[in-house]
């Protein structure tokens, strides 16, 4: 695969140019940081876009066929999805309403989803699902057993057909606005995840392992 | 309005249909907390998934045009279109890899986004989408100017055919694997927003009002 993707007409940014991103290692930082994507997909010509979970192994990323029933009726041939991630990261308050913005970087990947049908790319479609959330919890978990695999649908991306949009940095202001008296700069947001809340029916001699206890990457 | 949506055959949750709401109250909140929505529609049988920021006035969603300029080139009638809106609560780890989870709460809109023409409607559409990011901005910031105005395209959604899908609290496990051992429970996941850096160019001693340096509000 090229290091970079040469924007089709389909992936081409067309607003804020300056923003787009089209370098595969930029692109997989980003897929690599994000929890969840929206796929979107068409039903009778009506779209849909489902918020779901995903992996990525090398360049392939995998979402859970599950999360999609209603696209998963008219898999068999695989069928055109656009999967997004959207990393935000902070309010950007210009002077005039019409320069206000966010900060930002996001993936837009188009393609044709299909399903997995070899048992072991499932089952390691399976797994950068769940490395892509927690990394470590696969080796402690009860592995998918024959029945659950069966239920489980996977479904493969190939990450040919992307690009990416990244906004950082202050507000920009028209320059007659920067005498307009109001505060101006960037609320950073970030996502962070709180101490781990044990099941009740945990054991309490059973304490958090290290992947969980040491959660802290930033989102 | 009705106070809920009676599902139809495309907004009627199919997985999982007990975490399915269809209480416009319980959809409201969900969408006021949001900061982006991913919007869905198709350009020649592609989907496109775009993030976008959005406001919410009464029973109307507005979206910035701009956000989706690919699909306002055909927009003249309307066109259908997804809005979805995901709230990410925490990591929801099983003892089984097949019952890890998310806690989340997401609102799928589905409809025909009009262009708003009445200039009246356009500017309290830009108010609702300024509020919704941060009540009070609209106040303290330079006003959108006619050549502006003309510049933005503002679409509206009517919020009538959705639904909200909400997942929280432990994990559940098969019966069976209460026995594995390994921890198990949530990692609870928020938006945090940090403290408001000023743009250089903002006078020192112009400070960040109430409605920035107060910014708490739980994402």
């Amino acid at each position: 695969m090229p290091d970079s993707c040469a924007p089709t007409t389909r992936t081409r940014v067309v607003r804020e140019p300056d923003r787009a991103v089209y370098d595969r290692e930029a692109v997989y930082k980003i897929l690599d940081e994000g929890f969840i994507c929206h796929v979107g997909f068409n039903v009778d010509g009506q779209p849909f876009v489902i918020p779901t979970s995903y992996g990525r192994a090398g360049e392939n990323l995998y979402i859970h066929g599950s999360a999609a029933s209603r696209m998963l009726r008219n898999l068999d041939s695989g069928i055109p999805v656009c999967v997004t991630v959207t990393l935000l990261d902070g309010l950007v308050l210009a002077r005039s309403i019409f320069n206000h913005s966010m900060n930002y970087r996001s993936v837009v990947i188009l393609g044709t989803a299909t399903a997995v049908q070899d048992p072991a790319e499932k089952l390691e479609a399976l797994r950068s699902l769940s490395e892509h959330i927690l990394p470590g919890r696969w080796a402690e978990s009860r592995h998918p057993n024959e029945r659950e695999l069966k239920a489980t649908t996977a479904l493969r991306l190939p990450i040919t057909e992307f690009s990416a949009k990244v906004r950082q940095g202050p507000p920009i202001d028209d320059e007659e606005d920067y005498a307009f008296r109001t505060w101006a700069g960037v609320i950073p947001l970030e996502t962070v995840a709180r101490a781990p809340v044990a099941d009740a029916r945990c054991p309490p001699e059973i304490s958090a392992p290290g992947h969980v206890g040491a959660y802290s990457r930033k989102r």
